[in-house]
């Protein structure tokens, strides 16, 4: 490793130059970055009793909790890599994924038995952890920027969830880019209620260590509990997705401390009238393009702009180039449409053990992101289609694909359908179109209660409809937004 | 070059980002970032027509002005590298650095005939530059983080100057942490009224165009200029040695408006009464440690700690390792003095055309500056001795080996020591102590005389002294410290 891939060990520096800085508030807890080290430390000892050794992949099932900061953190003081699993997944997506990335040891906690009691490997829980023995380790002094910090799954258009590999470097350079967006004030304090197994949720626990910020840790998102942190402690930033955001807006009663400097909005544009309530209670919003690939935001649009460009997702942050391609070696003018393509020191540098998937989708630093839009004369991007058919729900991402799998593994089903409709709660939920096989009697109940073993219950179709074909193209790909218009049509007669 | 080492082309990718944002300001102009850009695109579309290309070495011998900054970008566009020279060099050390360092055109302006005239390679006044015509170029949309940037040269302890070779990457990692430890504010500006041709100079250059901060310019230091900036402009940060800072405070009235936020004062620690001077009139000073082959400050110590640890420099910047060894393989334990080592992603990849002396100066990416020094027991660092023998005159660094050299040259001179001595004006000013040729009736003019052809003015001994014999020691190295001790036993008592 060259001398540029070389940085301090994150941590260990952060409590080394501002030791008594709050790192961590959750509840009634204050954490300073000393404190948060020595207890990583003390983590990473008792995993090293557990065996854990370097490179080792160790999965995460745990919900927003100081305990999982400690861990997350032992882990990297450790050099073994974090396998980040969603807690919303059934019990077989898990033992899938700990299967696929070759995890030896899965820490979790009591209340997801109802997940973890089905699996067959080896699981420690944390309560379990924390009465390890320890085994002294010494702290690695450097890190390289190459080394893989993280790893979450993706599921993509395929509908096989795919490990992606995020290095330290990949989050050094989202963090600093963000940085030189938003900028770093000293009296930053940014508030984490999104989950931390996702990328919006990990990529805040590490500007924390990289800024010397403090982080407010909830478990879940709590409108009330968010205004009182902007309200009485001075929180001045928060991640969000437009639901969040509704309620968030809500419940306001006056505009919001001057203290409060930044709303970081991700999943899909935010609608005309949602922005001019933000302006109205004095709420900036800055809207963000992302994806675990780029290991979080990468296009952002600031509140100055987010009128004037009503629907853009913005501008790359410093260290990210743009491109939208409308052919194979064509790149498309401004205005002309064509697929988003990506490049940056914060992008993946590929899946877990997928290496035809990875040299397909990211081409000499490009990393073709499978979602379509274009660039105004200004240079701005306005996403028009993600991942042509990805749902976003509520902030997590379903794939179609994945769960037309699932739906097409009953014995009954000869072709299924999914395509994401619009939904005021969650921002879109999946409906599913069925073709039944001739001659069978499956009814919607049933193929439901089918998927809910088998599914996360919020990719678990919120409807489902029976038809007689589905509308495929020449080469029999299924044609979705034939589907869209489809469901349209019926739906509104109906 | 891999993904982690390419990043968008940085003024290129800045006018795209905040075309309108205002970049600099000089005197009554101020120019934004596209129109940096566009002023930049036109200088390497001249330099084109004079046939300079990527990787050429361009001279640049210019005072602080805004033309100045437009020539510096408009080298970058084109990849070619610029050769900073010391506008305070005599004609004989900047011909000597002009040849050391391939360059192959200088870029300068009437006001240093005196200095180019007696120069035998291609030059190019900047006013004639301007007038030349243009051949278009595509701009490249990327750049890699190990080209390199700018050559700046430094003597050392062997009294010959050495370029050193700053990449970007160097100069990006100088700035992000930099703002990890400072922060950015979108209402920041900082005051450049160092010289360009340093690196304190042009890594506010650098800064300006990463962070998209503006950039107040000045041609020199005038501290009734520099406070009009601070409480009517607005002005936010400033870099000074300490001779500047005195003559602020010096001229302060009242305290400064609560948007000035930092004084960054490099060149040696600070008094205490000049640090409470700074608290009583609202100068939050942060000291700082660092050099050419760091790409400018690499320890810095927050007001927060300045009177607590008092002629501290501070803690290193994020991405920074610092290490006391007082050893060949030993590393000092707290409190115990050694050499201080530095690593980090911001130093420099070596010198120019000495590959020897790059691998006896930088090994596995740790640079031995030669300075001495200790950290205390929370890892703040104290630096005892620059260099040894470093004399640091006015926030120029002068190298006694190089002044030796010259004396050493006059032929009734035997034997030549030359060591700072304190200067209430300059901090720091050099005189020198001569051993004559037996028989010879050289005088202290005559010597003076004939060093101010051949030294920058600020090297020129202040003062000579002719004595009988050197202190060496056993290997016959002049043993400098004693020399300073009897200069300053023989000084009081005469």
């Amino acid at each position: 490793m060259t001398a540029m891939e070389t940085i301090p060990n994150l941590l260990a520096q952060r409590a080394y130059l501002t030791p008594n800085r709050v790192a961590f508030i959750f509840e009634d807890q204050e954490v300073t970055f000393l404190e948060l080290y020595e207890q990583a430390q003390i983590v990473a000892e008792q995993l090293t009793t557990l065996g854990v050794k370097k490179e080792d992949h160790v999965g995460v099932l745990l919900r927003n909790h100081i305990d999982m900061v400690f861990i997350l953190f032992g882990i990297q003081l450790l050099g073994s890599i974090a396998v980040f699993l969603n807690n919303r997944l059934t019990t077989s997506e898990i033992e899938w994924q700990i299967k696929d990335s070759n995890t030896i040891l899965l820490v979790t906690e009591e209340k997801y038995e109802p997940i973890f009691s089905g699996l067959t490997g080896p699981i420690m829980l944390k309560h379990e952890l924390f009465k390890q023995k320890r085994t002294a380790i010494i702290v690695p002094e450097e890190i390289s920027l190459n080394s893989i910090c993280s790893i979450m799954y993706t599921s993509g258009t395929t509908g096989t969830p795919k490990g992606v590999l995020q290095t330290y470097g990949n989050h050094w350079w989202s963090a600093t880019g963000a940085a030189l967006n938003l900028g770093i004030y000293d009296t930053d304090r940014w508030i984490c209620a999104v989950p931390l197994f996702h990328i919006s949720g990990f990529s805040i626990l590490m500007r924390s260590i990289i800024y010397g910020m403090t982080v407010i840790l909830h478990e879940g998102f709590d409108e009330e509990k968010v205004l009182k942190e902007i309200i009485h402690n001075r929180a001045s930033i928060i991640s969000v997705v437009s639901t969040m955001l509704i309620r968030l807006l809500d419940k306001m009663n006056a505009p919001l401390p001057s203290t409060f400097r930044c709303a970081l909005a991700g999943g899909g544009p935010l609608s005309k009238h949602l922005l001019e309530e933000c302006v109205k209670k004095n709420v900036p919003v800055y809207q963000t393009y992302g994806m675990t690939e780029t290991a979080s935001q990468v296009v952002t649009l600031s509140p100055e702009d987010s009128l004037a460009k009503l629907g853009s997702a913005g501008k790359p942050l410093f260290p990210v180039q743009l491109k939208i391609k409308n052919g194979q070696d064509t790149e498309a003018k401004p205005l002309e449409s064509g697929e988003i393509f990506i490049k940056g020191p914060n992008v993946t540098i590929g899946y877990l053990n997928r290496p035809s998937v990875t040299n397909e989708k990211i081409q000499s630093g490009w990393l073709s992101t499978g979602d379509i839009g274009y660039l105004d004369k200004d240079g701005f991007l306005f996403v028009q289609d993600r991942r042509s058919d990805l749902i976003i729900s509520g902030g997590e991402n379903i794939y179609p694909a994945e769960i037309e799998g699932i739906l097409q593994s009953h014995e009954q089903v000869l072709e299924a359908g999914v395509i994401g409709i619009e939904d005021l709660e969650w921002g879109q939920v999946p409906v599913a179109i069925v073709v039944k096989k001739a001659g069978t009697s499956l009814t919607r109940e049933q193929l439901i209660d089918f998927s809910l073993g088998k599914l996360a219950k919020y990719k678990v179709p919120k409807k489902i409809v029976f038809i007689d074909e589905l509308p495929r193209n020449a080469a029999k790909k299924l044609v979705r937004h034939k589907l869209k218009s489809w469901w349209k049509e019926t739906q509104t007669l109906g």
